[in-house]
Protein backbone atom coordinates (compact mmCIF):
# COMPACT_ATOMS: atom_id res chain seq x y z
CA UNK A 1 0.00 0.00 0.00
CA UNK A 2 2.98 2.47 0.91
CA UNK A 3 5.22 4.12 -1.37
CA UNK A 4 8.56 2.85 -1.37
CA UNK A 5 9.67 5.71 0.27
CA UNK A 6 13.31 5.64 0.84
CA UNK A 7 14.21 6.55 4.32
CA UNK A 8 16.87 9.21 4.67
CA UNK A 9 20.26 8.21 4.66
CA UNK A 10 21.45 10.90 6.70
CA UNK A 11 23.66 9.28 9.37
CA UNK A 12 22.86 11.38 12.49
CA UNK A 13 24.16 9.96 16.10
CA UNK A 14 20.99 7.81 16.37
CA UNK A 15 21.56 6.22 13.27
CA UNK A 16 24.98 5.58 14.20
CA UNK A 17 24.96 4.15 17.61
CA UNK A 18 21.87 2.21 16.58
CA UNK A 19 23.76 0.89 13.91
CA UNK A 20 26.69 0.22 16.10
CA UNK A 21 24.38 -1.83 18.63
CA UNK A 22 23.33 -3.96 15.64
CA UNK A 23 26.96 -4.73 14.49
CA UNK A 24 27.45 -6.02 17.86
CA UNK A 25 24.44 -7.70 18.80
CA UNK A 26 24.01 -6.29 21.44
CA UNK A 27 20.00 -5.60 22.75
CA UNK A 28 18.93 -2.37 25.00
CA UNK A 29 16.10 -1.89 26.75
CA UNK A 30 15.17 1.87 27.96
CA UNK A 31 13.43 3.13 31.32
CA UNK A 32 12.00 6.92 31.29
CA UNK A 33 11.06 9.52 33.52
CA UNK A 34 11.25 13.05 32.38
CA UNK A 35 11.64 12.37 28.69
CA UNK A 36 8.55 10.28 28.90
CA UNK A 37 9.54 7.91 25.54
CA UNK A 38 11.10 10.23 23.75
CA UNK A 39 14.30 8.31 24.11
CA UNK A 40 13.02 5.28 22.69
CA UNK A 41 11.14 6.58 20.27
CA UNK A 42 14.13 8.35 18.71
CA UNK A 43 16.38 4.78 18.46
CA UNK A 44 13.50 3.60 16.88
CA UNK A 45 13.40 6.06 14.25
CA UNK A 46 15.67 4.00 12.30
CA UNK A 47 15.23 1.28 10.14
CA UNK A 48 16.36 -1.99 11.43
CA UNK A 49 16.01 -1.21 15.17
CA UNK A 50 13.57 -3.96 16.09
CA UNK A 51 16.35 -6.12 15.80
CA UNK A 52 18.26 -4.77 18.92
CA UNK A 53 15.84 -2.44 20.48
CA UNK A 54 13.08 -4.81 22.77
CA UNK A 55 11.62 -1.72 24.53
CA UNK A 56 11.08 -0.22 28.02
CA UNK A 57 8.86 1.60 30.54
CA UNK A 58 8.04 5.07 30.88
CA UNK A 59 7.71 5.65 34.52
CA UNK A 60 6.24 9.09 34.74
CA UNK A 61 4.66 8.13 37.95
CA UNK A 62 7.22 7.82 40.49
CA UNK A 63 5.05 4.42 41.90
CA UNK A 64 5.64 2.73 38.72
CA UNK A 65 9.32 3.34 39.26
CA UNK A 66 9.02 0.73 42.16
CA UNK A 67 6.14 -1.47 40.80
CA UNK A 68 7.33 -1.92 37.06
CA UNK A 69 10.87 -1.60 37.25
CA UNK A 70 11.92 -2.45 40.83
CA UNK A 71 13.20 0.42 42.31
CA UNK A 72 13.59 0.11 46.33
CA UNK A 73 10.50 2.15 47.82
CA UNK A 74 12.64 3.11 50.58
CA UNK A 75 15.43 4.85 48.15
CA UNK A 76 12.41 6.87 46.61
CA UNK A 77 10.96 7.64 49.87
CA UNK A 78 14.47 9.13 51.46
CA UNK A 79 15.68 10.92 48.44
CA UNK A 80 12.86 11.27 45.86
CA UNK A 81 12.62 9.97 41.96
CA UNK A 82 15.85 12.69 40.84
CA UNK A 83 18.40 11.04 42.32
CA UNK A 84 21.94 8.83 41.00
CA UNK A 85 21.22 5.94 42.99
CA UNK A 86 17.29 6.11 41.43
CA UNK A 87 18.42 6.33 37.86
CA UNK A 88 21.01 3.74 38.64
CA UNK A 89 18.23 0.82 39.74
CA UNK A 90 15.98 2.33 37.12
CA UNK A 91 18.21 1.58 34.40
CA UNK A 92 18.85 -2.03 36.15
CA UNK A 93 15.49 -2.34 36.44
CA UNK A 94 14.70 -1.65 32.94
CA UNK A 95 17.33 -4.54 31.46
CA UNK A 96 16.74 -7.24 34.12
CA UNK A 97 12.21 -6.88 33.12
CA UNK A 98 12.96 -6.41 28.93
CA UNK A 99 14.04 -10.82 29.13
CA UNK A 100 13.65 -12.07 25.56
CA UNK A 101 14.41 -15.85 25.21
CA UNK A 102 15.13 -15.94 28.42
CA UNK A 103 17.87 -13.11 28.59
CA UNK A 104 17.73 -9.88 29.84
CA UNK A 105 18.79 -7.29 27.40
CA UNK A 106 22.10 -6.85 27.56
CA UNK A 107 22.11 -2.61 27.82
CA UNK A 108 19.69 -0.83 30.23
CA UNK A 109 19.19 2.95 30.04
CA UNK A 110 17.48 5.54 32.35
CA UNK A 111 16.42 8.97 32.59
CA UNK A 112 15.03 10.82 35.75
CA UNK A 113 15.29 14.47 36.30
CA UNK A 114 12.76 17.87 36.65
CA UNK A 115 11.76 19.18 33.35
CA UNK A 116 9.79 21.78 34.96
CA UNK A 117 8.19 24.06 35.15
CA UNK A 118 8.04 23.49 38.81
CA UNK A 119 10.70 21.91 40.68
CA UNK A 120 10.52 18.88 42.39
CA UNK A 121 10.67 17.85 45.83
CA UNK A 122 13.80 19.44 46.32
CA UNK A 123 15.58 19.11 42.90
CA UNK A 124 15.50 22.25 40.96
CA UNK A 125 14.47 22.35 36.71
CA UNK A 126 17.28 21.43 34.92
CA UNK A 127 18.79 18.62 37.41
CA UNK A 128 19.01 15.27 35.46
CA UNK A 129 20.39 12.17 36.06
CA UNK A 130 21.01 9.27 32.96
CA UNK A 131 22.44 5.72 33.45
CA UNK A 132 23.18 2.87 31.82
CA UNK A 133 23.88 -0.73 33.07
CA UNK A 134 25.01 -3.53 31.84
CA UNK A 135 25.60 -6.89 33.09
CA UNK A 136 28.92 -6.00 34.93
CA UNK A 137 28.96 -2.22 35.46
CA UNK A 138 25.99 0.58 35.89
CA UNK A 139 27.59 4.17 34.23
CA UNK A 140 25.49 7.57 35.86
CA UNK A 141 26.04 11.05 35.05
CA UNK A 142 24.90 14.12 36.41
CA UNK A 143 23.57 17.42 34.61
CA UNK A 144 22.23 20.83 35.03
CA UNK A 145 20.37 21.93 32.15
CA UNK A 146 19.34 25.10 31.32
CA UNK A 147 16.24 26.32 29.39
CA UNK A 148 12.27 25.04 29.20
CA UNK A 149 10.63 22.40 29.62
CA UNK A 150 11.09 20.84 25.95
CA UNK A 151 14.79 21.98 25.88
CA UNK A 152 15.61 20.28 29.54
CA UNK A 153 14.16 16.80 27.61
CA UNK A 154 15.79 17.29 24.85
CA UNK A 155 19.02 17.49 26.30
CA UNK A 156 17.65 14.84 28.63
CA UNK A 157 17.41 12.52 25.55
CA UNK A 158 20.63 13.38 23.84
CA UNK A 159 22.61 12.76 27.42
CA UNK A 160 20.82 9.19 27.66
CA UNK A 161 21.80 8.65 23.87
CA UNK A 162 25.68 10.24 24.61
CA UNK A 163 25.62 7.64 27.61
CA UNK A 164 25.11 4.75 25.71
CA UNK A 165 27.33 5.26 23.01
CA UNK A 166 30.34 5.49 25.72
CA UNK A 167 29.09 2.68 27.16
CA UNK A 168 28.64 0.75 23.87
CA UNK A 169 32.32 1.72 22.74
CA UNK A 170 33.78 0.98 25.78
CA UNK B 1 19.11 27.79 36.89
CA UNK B 2 17.01 27.85 34.26
CA UNK B 3 15.71 30.79 32.75
CA UNK B 4 11.51 31.20 33.10
CA UNK B 5 11.22 30.57 29.49
CA UNK B 6 7.23 30.20 28.91
CA UNK B 7 6.24 27.05 27.17
CA UNK B 8 4.87 27.85 24.10
CA UNK B 9 0.74 28.93 24.61
CA UNK B 10 -0.14 27.37 21.43
CA UNK B 11 -3.39 25.28 21.27
CA UNK B 12 -2.63 22.30 19.83
CA UNK B 13 -4.75 19.00 19.70
CA UNK B 14 -2.51 17.29 22.40
CA UNK B 15 -2.55 20.19 24.29
CA UNK B 16 -6.11 20.19 24.49
CA UNK B 17 -6.48 16.45 25.45
CA UNK B 18 -4.45 16.53 28.32
CA UNK B 19 -6.37 19.94 29.82
CA UNK B 20 -9.50 17.93 29.35
CA UNK B 21 -8.17 14.71 31.31
CA UNK B 22 -6.94 17.17 33.54
CA UNK B 23 -10.24 18.95 34.48
CA UNK B 24 -11.90 15.38 34.35
CA UNK B 25 -9.43 13.75 36.47
CA UNK B 26 -8.99 11.07 34.79
CA UNK B 27 -5.62 9.24 34.32
CA UNK B 28 -3.90 7.86 31.25
CA UNK B 29 -1.50 5.25 30.98
CA UNK B 30 -0.02 4.06 27.18
CA UNK B 31 1.11 0.72 25.71
CA UNK B 32 3.20 1.12 22.15
CA UNK B 33 4.62 -0.75 19.70
CA UNK B 34 5.42 0.68 16.53
CA UNK B 35 5.46 4.33 17.93
CA UNK B 36 7.89 3.09 20.40
CA UNK B 37 7.28 5.92 23.07
CA UNK B 38 5.95 8.85 20.77
CA UNK B 39 2.48 9.05 21.98
CA UNK B 40 3.76 8.96 25.73
CA UNK B 41 6.89 12.05 24.59
CA UNK B 42 3.62 13.84 22.88
CA UNK B 43 1.33 13.79 26.08
CA UNK B 44 4.49 14.93 28.26
CA UNK B 45 5.24 17.83 26.98
CA UNK B 46 1.77 19.31 28.11
CA UNK B 47 2.88 21.22 31.31
CA UNK B 48 0.75 19.62 33.96
CA UNK B 49 0.37 16.14 32.35
CA UNK B 50 2.23 14.83 35.29
CA UNK B 51 -1.59 14.98 37.21
CA UNK B 52 -2.77 12.68 34.75
CA UNK B 53 -0.56 10.80 32.61
CA UNK B 54 0.98 7.73 34.31
CA UNK B 55 3.42 6.66 31.81
CA UNK B 56 3.27 2.58 30.33
CA UNK B 57 4.92 0.12 28.34
CA UNK B 58 6.78 0.49 24.56
CA UNK B 59 6.66 -3.88 24.14
CA UNK B 60 8.59 -3.09 20.92
CA UNK B 61 9.67 -6.71 20.98
CA UNK B 62 6.65 -9.00 20.81
CA UNK B 63 7.74 -10.96 23.67
CA UNK B 64 7.44 -8.36 25.79
CA UNK B 65 3.43 -7.33 24.86
CA UNK B 66 2.93 -10.95 26.82
CA UNK B 67 5.48 -10.27 30.08
CA UNK B 68 4.89 -7.03 30.36
CA UNK B 69 1.52 -6.62 29.38
CA UNK B 70 -0.44 -9.69 29.69
CA UNK B 71 -1.25 -10.11 26.06
CA UNK B 72 -2.65 -13.80 25.51
CA UNK B 73 0.77 -15.78 24.60
CA UNK B 74 -2.07 -17.76 22.16
CA UNK B 75 -3.24 -14.60 20.85
CA UNK B 76 0.18 -13.67 19.35
CA UNK B 77 1.14 -17.27 17.69
CA UNK B 78 -1.83 -17.22 16.23
CA UNK B 79 -2.05 -14.00 14.58
CA UNK B 80 1.15 -12.23 15.41
CA UNK B 81 1.13 -8.67 17.09
CA UNK B 82 -0.74 -7.11 14.52
CA UNK B 83 -4.28 -7.79 15.29
CA UNK B 84 -7.41 -5.70 16.69
CA UNK B 85 -7.58 -8.14 19.59
CA UNK B 86 -3.38 -7.48 20.59
CA UNK B 87 -3.73 -4.28 20.37
CA UNK B 88 -7.41 -4.70 22.86
CA UNK B 89 -5.19 -6.65 24.91
CA UNK B 90 -2.32 -3.88 25.35
CA UNK B 91 -4.74 -1.06 25.92
CA UNK B 92 -6.29 -3.06 28.88
CA UNK B 93 -3.08 -4.45 30.15
CA UNK B 94 -1.27 -1.51 30.48
CA UNK B 95 -4.49 0.28 32.77
CA UNK B 96 -4.23 -2.76 34.85
CA UNK B 97 -0.21 -2.67 35.30
CA UNK B 98 -0.31 1.19 35.81
CA UNK B 99 -1.38 0.76 39.31
CA UNK B 100 -1.18 4.17 41.26
CA UNK B 101 -2.59 4.35 44.24
CA UNK B 102 -3.79 0.90 44.45
CA UNK B 103 -6.36 2.09 41.44
CA UNK B 104 -5.83 1.03 37.78
CA UNK B 105 -5.46 3.28 35.17
CA UNK B 106 -8.55 5.08 34.19
CA UNK B 107 -7.60 4.86 30.36
CA UNK B 108 -5.49 2.75 28.45
CA UNK B 109 -3.88 3.53 24.95
CA UNK B 110 -2.80 1.56 22.65
CA UNK B 111 -0.62 1.20 19.36
CA UNK B 112 0.53 -2.12 17.24
CA UNK B 113 1.17 -2.13 13.82
CA UNK B 114 3.75 -2.06 10.76
CA UNK B 115 6.07 0.53 10.51
CA UNK B 116 8.30 -0.74 7.77
CA UNK B 117 10.25 -0.46 5.64
CA UNK B 118 9.53 -4.00 5.64
CA UNK B 119 6.11 -6.27 5.75
CA UNK B 120 5.69 -8.35 9.36
CA UNK B 121 4.06 -11.55 8.84
CA UNK B 122 1.53 -11.13 6.90
CA UNK B 123 0.76 -7.69 7.57
CA UNK B 124 1.65 -5.13 5.12
CA UNK B 125 3.14 -1.86 5.55
CA UNK B 126 1.11 0.82 6.94
CA UNK B 127 -1.42 -1.52 8.63
CA UNK B 128 -2.15 -0.30 12.52
CA UNK B 129 -4.50 -0.79 15.20
CA UNK B 130 -5.23 1.78 18.18
CA UNK B 131 -6.98 0.76 21.15
CA UNK B 132 -8.57 3.13 24.22
CA UNK B 133 -9.81 1.07 27.04
CA UNK B 134 -11.44 1.66 30.03
CA UNK B 135 -13.71 0.71 32.96
CA UNK B 136 -16.66 0.01 30.68
CA UNK B 137 -15.42 -1.12 27.22
CA UNK B 138 -12.03 -0.94 24.87
CA UNK B 139 -12.37 0.63 21.44
CA UNK B 140 -10.46 -0.37 18.31
CA UNK B 141 -9.82 1.26 15.36
CA UNK B 142 -8.25 -0.18 12.01
CA UNK B 143 -6.17 2.38 9.43
CA UNK B 144 -4.18 2.07 6.67
CA UNK B 145 -1.62 4.44 6.31
CA UNK B 146 0.01 5.59 3.55
CA UNK B 147 3.94 6.67 3.23
CA UNK B 148 7.54 6.06 4.92
CA UNK B 149 7.99 4.72 8.37
CA UNK B 150 8.24 8.16 10.11
CA UNK B 151 5.26 8.99 8.09
CA UNK B 152 3.58 5.93 9.23
CA UNK B 153 4.39 6.17 12.77
CA UNK B 154 3.34 9.91 12.77
CA UNK B 155 -0.41 8.81 11.41
CA UNK B 156 -0.18 6.34 13.96
CA UNK B 157 0.61 8.66 16.90
CA UNK B 158 -2.08 10.64 15.61
CA UNK B 159 -4.62 8.08 15.35
CA UNK B 160 -4.08 7.31 18.96
CA UNK B 161 -4.99 10.36 19.96
CA UNK B 162 -7.63 10.95 18.03
CA UNK B 163 -9.28 8.28 19.38
CA UNK B 164 -8.07 8.85 23.48
CA UNK B 165 -10.01 12.08 22.90
CA UNK B 166 -12.72 10.31 21.46
CA UNK B 167 -13.03 8.34 24.61
CA UNK B 168 -12.76 11.45 26.83
CA UNK B 169 -15.27 13.11 24.48
CA UNK B 170 -17.54 10.17 24.62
Amino acid sequence: MSDPVAESDTVDATTALVERLIAAGRSVAVAESLTGGAVLADLVRVPGASAVVRGGVVAYDTELKQSLLGVDAALLAAHGPVHPAVAAAMAEGVRAVAVVGGHPADLGVATTGVAGPDAQGGAPVGLVYVAVADAERTLVREHRFSGDRAAVRRQALEAALALLAEAVAG
